[in-house]
């Protein structure tokens, strides 16, 4: 775990919010993808060693969709960094935490991700990434 | 708005989510501190330039309980680093956000905060935080 990679907040707007989180970090955002597989659009900004990812749906059935009836909107999950994907979901799982996925998959910005389900981690959804090199 | 310097995490049991927290990040937590004023006991990992802080509530009607109470346990708010919270807290004013503190104050952590509504800010709880000199 070598930094928070992003911090993913669930917004209804995307139009809307990447204007307020314009506003609010003082930067525009410098990348919007489609990530199909997961039914969401997302929007990154650079805060120093940070990002801050936008999430919206574009699938009714999918997770952020659900997350934003459930909960509205708010932080989603938060992203960690790491060095070796597979080497560090292997060490949660022997510490106790369940995976969401048995294998990483590509997620949004170039990367390898995998999750560790909330209840294993006091209600946090927690993402590793790692750079696709 | 230089980094994330903190993300805040709302616990139930401060003695097993350190526990379960430096598992989680491979490190032990680095401090430990009450905020009296705000009826929190906070714990503190260092994680790369960013930080976890841990919050468990010590006053029952306090802001943490009634997130606990609400929410459940689970990211509670972000803290952005900046240079003159002072002159942060202007400019948001300024760009129609809703400042829950007129003034700084002191946070844990040898820290000047102020916090951003919700509400105007895609229901997430922003915290601007200046180190005290």
């Amino acid at each position: 775990m070598k930094k928070i990679e992003h911090l993913g907040i669930a917004v209804k707007n995307m139009e809307d919010s990447n204007v307020l989180f314009e506003k609010l970090l003082g930067v525009a955002p410098y990348k919007q993808e489609e990530v199909a597989s997961e039914g969401v659009n997302t929007s990154f900004f650079q805060n120093g060693p940070n990002k801050i990812e936008l999430l919206a749906s574009t699938d009714p059935t999918g997770p952020i969709a659900k997350f934003l009836e459930k909960k509205g909107e708010g932080i989603h999950h938060v992203a960690f960094e790491v060095d070796d994907i597979v080497a560090e979901m292997a060490r949660l799982k022997s510490e106790g935490f369940t995976l969401l996925n048995e294998k990483p998959k590509k997620g949004a910005d170039n990367k390898w991700v995998a999750f560790v389900h909330p209840k294993t981690a006091n209600g946090v959804l927690v993402e590793l990434c790692q750079e696709i090199r």
